[in-house]
């Protein structure tokens, strides 16, 4: 299956993954196609897997205090992605995670991971360099939030998401950078994008 | 020395740490006793050090685009620390770290690092399972952030660091909570706290 090439390949630009710690991963992921819109883990439960996005496209969010929702971040093909702190902490997820697009995902269980780093070395290596990309990806978006201003911050998802930005209703992506729709209208004008889809 | 000791048992409560393994890091260590205030490491320079805090408190900081800093984190006794993004990607770092009391150090070099993880696999564990504290404990933060008021991340910040709260002047809690230290003398008096140190 050309999905599962996609995700051996993913973890290959990591480190070498022996044939048969392949093939024991590929025996324990599970396949599924979701509609668009479909919550795969609801804020409040507890996230028992790690995903891969075959294709398609996820989002993760908050549920803020007032009602609204701030998207922490956007997961598209060949992304590796899970509520980390709830997987490993066994504490009930911060947020949800919900597909934009149908999308094709694989998962394997939180048991599946364990079994894998008391297999061999290389999940070990997988394992780190993936939080550790995670953790560098949070510690610059960190910085944004502290430090640019909206439209920087918005300079910056366009560099970073060209493609995700014409995917999503522009509500999305003003849920992204932590600013109304309103606002975000004002920044596309200002960098010079049409401005027909922002509340689509 | 019983500093090497501490090290080792927070190596050691992470995942067994062989005998040579530990001799092999421990003849790359460097120790030094460094002042209240002193720069461990400025923004825009390339950290090539992993750190550890022997005794003393460390802080880290962005410079905002005002003029003004904010307190990303704080680092006290058994704290193992650097600047991730700059030490893996060879990036300057965007943040500075700084000792706010007289403190006790040890480091190695990211060179260092990369040899551990060649030697053997124990410090694979050992750099999975601290990048993902440092993930999880930034997955927090930015939940808190994002969805809590700044009464309930003061109320947070005093349960996560009772200890800390009394050794700094009070204007870096406010830095640390991303508001003013008016703003801090405000929620002590409501949460209860005397008021008598906040600007010293």
């Amino acid at each position: 299956m050309d999905y599962e090439k996609d995700l051996l390949r993913v973890l290959g630009e990591i480190t070498e993954i022996p044939n048969e710690e392949w093939e024991y991963l590929k025996q324990n992921l599970q396949w599924e196609t979701i509609e668009k819109g479909h919550i795969l883990l609801r804020n409040g439960e507890l996230c028992e897997k790690v995903y891969f996005c075959a294709s398609g496209l996820m989002r993760m969010y908050y549920h803020t205090t007032n009602g609204s929702e701030y998207n922490k971040s956007f997961i598209s093909e060949r992304g590796i992605f899970t509520s980390y702190s709830s997987l490993i902490l066994s504490i009930p997820s911060h947020f949800s995670i919900q597909s934009m697009e149908s999308s094709v995902i694989a998962s394997f269980t939180g048991r599946t991971l364990n079994q894998l780093f008391r297999r061999h070395a290389c999940w070990e290596t997988v394992g780190r360099k993936l939080v550790e990309q995670l953790y560098i990806k949070k510690e610059l978006k960190e910085r944004q939030l502290l430090t640019h201003s909206a439209e920087e911050r918005y300079r910056l998802f366009l560099k970073e998401y060209p493609d995700i930005n014409r995917r999503i209703p522009q509500y999305h992506i003003a849920w992204y950078l932590g600013i109304t729709p309103v606002s975000l209208s004002r920044l596309r004008s200002k960098v010079g994008l049409m401005d027909d889809s922002v509340i689509d």
